[in-house]
């Protein structure tokens, strides 16, 4: 997977008390709640970020989620989430996913949506000016 | 206080491994879930439940949580949670929690909390059939 | 995917209030706990099941997860996840899983797993009492 | 409760989307988290912070939790939590809480807590440097 390069987007999240485990370490279902965390200040940069996806009556639903943990993230870890968005098509999009310590690979990701009626969760395409964002963003 | 006697009604979690943290424990927000999930099981005896109270336009908000931690819990750990509704008043009402381990005292809790019209989030008077189903439940 | 048939464990989770969204849906990092959940209870058939894993110094870490999410989850829906552990082979293991709301398909997964040593958390081979149970569960 | 004056230090959370619930507010729960975080932050300013704690063999347990909660918090708000540190005598200390959106009361909260040892978990006097920082924090 060429996720290591080509990622214009970064911010970061520190490893609360409550996301670790018995095992010393964060708990792997806690990287879903990052991811989101990411596309959520991903969008942030466009007009009304996620909020205005929202005012127009729609939604994003998770469709898919992958991670792969490849070195565990322990209490007050500092990560740094790069995120890109790919893949813009009708009502689907694409997110992917590295995220590090100070350099050090901790998992990869992908997660994959689609842009949804608030009301009826029914499909609805990604409205014009988000394409367009993201489509700026990550040309 | 007295919360040790004069429970009419528990129910069992068991310790998820999602729920412990890097102290080995069971990480103390838990509780506060788990005070939930006896509450909605409270309810289930009733006419419908808490879903019924959703029928009807309503929900019920915490106002206020308290807990006192008596002994750790571990992964894996069954605990019963007894519980049961009290002071039901206008809009209000509250209920009181004794957690065990087989007999061990683990947590003990109240949590006060009021029924609110579900889109404005206003306090609504409790309607008389969930009045009288823990009026009858506790008496 | 071939995850349809040939399962021969099943547990039930109902979804709590706290694990749903204000999409008024489950939210789907919900679900990774989910898996664990049934991991768990997969693993109790056998002699100690995870706690015996534990004692003899071993942990178990999840390497990759991934969810297709096919149909929302509500408030105090009771989802059957059933569940198999597949590919066995030194330090590694894999789950599979299908989760279903009476019948209507709800999420299908996968987990890959290895065994480490609780101290170092280096892969370490999986147990011949754990192999041996598996194969016997899912011949 | 005089816990609206007097409050040296303050951080910030965000609503996370998980952390919503079919409500379409903060999960009540998810205070306790952010209540941890934001301990975490205020130790943070002294000599190692909790990670020094922890470093001379020692961990902080959670034996009460109150919370009062005023008004709801929501998806993508940014609440500021005022803390302070006081009462603190032998193995215990207690923290107080105060969260607004941009001045408007979210919650008031207060824990108490003991360190330990962190394998047996039994009470162990607060560190002299530890005590000293909030002594000179809070004065």
């Amino acid at each position: 997977m060429p996720l290591v390069e080509g990622f214009g987007f970064s911010t970061e999240v520190r490893v609360r008390f409550a996301e670790t485990d018995a095992q010393g370490i964060a708990h792997h279902a806690g990287f879903v709640v990052w991811l989101e965390v990411a596309r959520i200040e991903y969008l942030d940069r466009f007009d009304g970020g996620y909020s205005s996806l929202q005012r127009s009556g729609l939604e994003a639903l998770t469709l898919e989620v992958f991670v792969r943990y490849l070195a565990p993230a322990r209490f007050d870890d500092r990560l740094r989430i790069q995120a890109r968005c790919t893949d813009v098509r009708g009502a689907r999009f694409r997110f992917e996913y590295l995220l590090d310590r100070t350099g050090e690979p901790i998992a990869e990701a992908w997660t994959a949506h689609a842009t949804v009626a608030a009301r009826s969760l029914r499909p609805t395409r990604t409205p014009g000016w988000l394409v367009d964002a993201i489509a700026a963003a990550e040309s």
